[in-house]
């Protein structure tokens, strides 16, 4: 059997329409962007990767993918060594910029990601197999998802309202939740917060609390507080949330929270790279990893991540970016072959009213997606959708991701909330 | 496609003729015992596993063997769960003796290992690709193995003499180590100690650098030495040997050798699961660990230790008792896929002189195995071989390794020498 070899890879940007959500640096620009990543093989073999797509980030993938051609699917190691040579050439960034909010140090994982994750898509389909199969075999045919509520604007200034409405109450908040829970049936909620002062948030929660309460809560200011605050409100939401996540910034301070409080510390903001778990786990900062696979370099290391966790006695759960069904499908087949997967994984995906792949495929039932038993990811592009959203891309203006810059189009003094509380 | 199915599991118990190697327990009785594992799928795929052979491992083996018809070889978790389904009818031991030399806690990693790797050879002849790119893919084409010295006798009591003679003495040791670097070629030398006390092992030590100026040495007494010991001895070696191996025994005391010295101190004894590397790297206990498929549980997870190794800073090498080919296959491709071996893996291999696989598969050039390129583990059974050494089993009378109990059938007042120094 001559093994086959890549033949073509191509990178296509997308945009998406994304609510106005609130966040700890600002607010969610109208449209979101993503790059969709296609790698086909001579024998015919096609495998979908989905990853940021800020101009920066999409420069890099265009420069491995021009080097992609002739390269062994099954050769992830080489992958990884080609894009580590393809990024020796450049600036060194990190390329996406995340809003603001995580500071990457290497563009090696990101950039590898979506690659990596198109390769396991191929070799799922010539093998026959779906992608968890490749990660060691699913240890459970749904994956649950947990409902993720932001504060929001009733509309993007100058914009039509869209259907969530405002949420900047306690009582819009639930509501808002009411809206996930019916409609997607979701059975934990999590609720972004460093948007207003804690006694507020704290508030929110406990009205979650009174509205749902057999639903784990958990709370997600992105390192608004200080590490004092943060003890003050673990001491508040004891027993309310299931954990907290990044109350405050950096391992440091999260070490500070954890050794003063019981409540169990998640986050994706100060161990967001392999190099971040030992002085993580030496100085007992988080009890929580939110993996994601797009930030820790493709399915295979954030399995080896799952595995970390496992061993050092660490919860696992999952973050989400703003996402398309690509991604939603890799981080499916990832939670799926994760055995410690510990929480719901977090999406953003009822956020948005628009996708590149074939309707129909993954669905929410009672808050989970089943995990896709064809080969593969398991999921198909449409390609009237793919050059819809590609259209909207080249149209919208939007070449990367400005939470901050975009809210102080409307609040020129708006400074993030880092640590501000 | 429909996946292919497990049809039929056979466990072949097998014994070859070992020489009589001293250690810190006893002495090498002079069968050593294997357990061939072969997997079958109703696609008339055959899957290789090989593993220990004591009485109460292999009585597991075959009762997990019984349990796996129907089994899909994709589905690595649900392999897991049926192996420690099986095991949880059972004493709880664990099993394998390893000649009383380590102290495993649980039999679910070694019993889960043959079938494991059975699997991925499937999963590898399925795929027509080699199982170290079911790995992630091969970073090296060809992996070092370093020659594996010990004291031995001459002869076992009553026997006739072997190719290699005794080794007792610093000289003996220096035409030992002749051989093997002459004969296979080996790029660096590790010595069995905890046989003699320390100044004549070092000794021998000093000779081999003599001798081969070049060459990484290594030496293993197995934890014959207390830590004030274990330090002036690697006061005495710095600079001559590559790493110090378990020196000591425990996780206590190798932290505190570890504390007074900059020689790197390596382990197959204290860290031999994933639950000891948390209080290892706590206490810094140790720099090398030596990785082990068919005891860490197969190949993926000491893939995972691999990973875990990486990231926090340690380095990897690989450790061997008495195997086969089959073992031999599997070590070879899980090396050339562990991206971080730092180090020459060990092999008792030039040791034995008689296999079950087909001869010229797996040859060593210049110390080292080429990568199999072809499916699956790329070796295969040679019937009459495998029914020669069942044979030799079924008539040796060994039925597990009993270093010490062997020792004093000459030396009847023999202590192992562990923490003896």
């Amino acid at each position: 059997m001559t093994p086959s070899r890549v033949s073509r890879v191509d990178v296509t940007p997308v945009a998406f329409a994304d609510p106005p959500l609130l966040n700890v640096v600002g607010v969610h620009q109208p449209w979101a962007l993503r790059a969709i990543v296609e790698v086909r093989t001579d024998d015919g073999c096609l495998g979908l990767g989905e990853t940021y797509a800020d101009e920066a980030h999409l420069a890099r993938l265009e420069a491995v993918a021009r080097e992609l051609a002739g390269h062994d699917p099954y050769d992830l190691a080489g992958l990884r060594r080609a894009v580590a040579r393809v990024l020796a050439t450049g600036d060194g960034g990190a390329g996406a910029s995340f809003g603001g909010m995580l500071d990457v140090d290497s563009a090696l994982d990101t950039v590898y990601s979506p690659f990596e994750v198109a390769c396991l898509d191929i070799q799922g389909h010539q093998a026959g197999r779906p992608v968890s199969d490749l990660l060691g075999g699913a240890v459970r045919d749904r994956v649950p998802f947990s409902g993720y509520l932001f504060y929001k604007w009733d509309a993007h200034p100058g914009g039509q309202p869209d259907a969530w409405g405002e949420a900047l109450t306690p009582e819009q908040l639930v509501a808002q939740a009411r809206r996930m829970v019916e409609g997607w049936g979701f059975g934990s909620l999590k609720l972004e917060g460093g948007v207003f002062p804690p006694p507020e948030e704290c508030a929110a929660v406990e009205a979650l609390r009174a509205a749902f309460p057999d639903l784990p809560l958990r709370l997600d200011p992105n390192g608004a507080w200080t590490p004092e605050t943060s003890i003050r409100v673990a001491e508040r939401l004891s027993g309310i949330v299931e954990y907290l996540e990044d109350p405050t910034p950096g391992i440091e301070g999260m070490a500070q929270v954890s050794a003063a409080t019981d409540l169990p510390l998640a986050t994706n903001m100060c161990v967001i790279a392999f190099e971040h778990l030992r002085p993580a786990i030496a100085a007992d900062a988080v009890q929580v990893v939110l993996s994601d696979h797009h930030l820790w370099g493709g399915l295979r290391r954030s399995a080896l991540l799952a595995g970390i966790t496992e061993t050092f006695g660490l919860g696992l759960s999952m973050h989400s970016n703003s996402h398309l069904g690509v991604s939603l499908a890799a981080m499916v087949h990832l939670a799926a072959a994760s055995e410690n997967l510990s929480y719901a994984c977090d999406t953003h995906y009822p956020w948005k009213t628009q996708d590149v792949i074939v309707a129909g495929t993954l669905e929410f039932v009672d808050g989970a997606v089943a995990v896709p038993s064809g080969p593969g990811l398991g999921v198909e592009l449409d390609r009237d959708r793919l050059g819809e959203l590609h259209e909207q891309y080249l149209s919208c203006g939007v070449r990367r991701r400005e939470d901050t810059a975009y809210i102080r189009s409307f609040d020129p003094d708006f400074v993030p909330n880092t640590a501000r509380w």
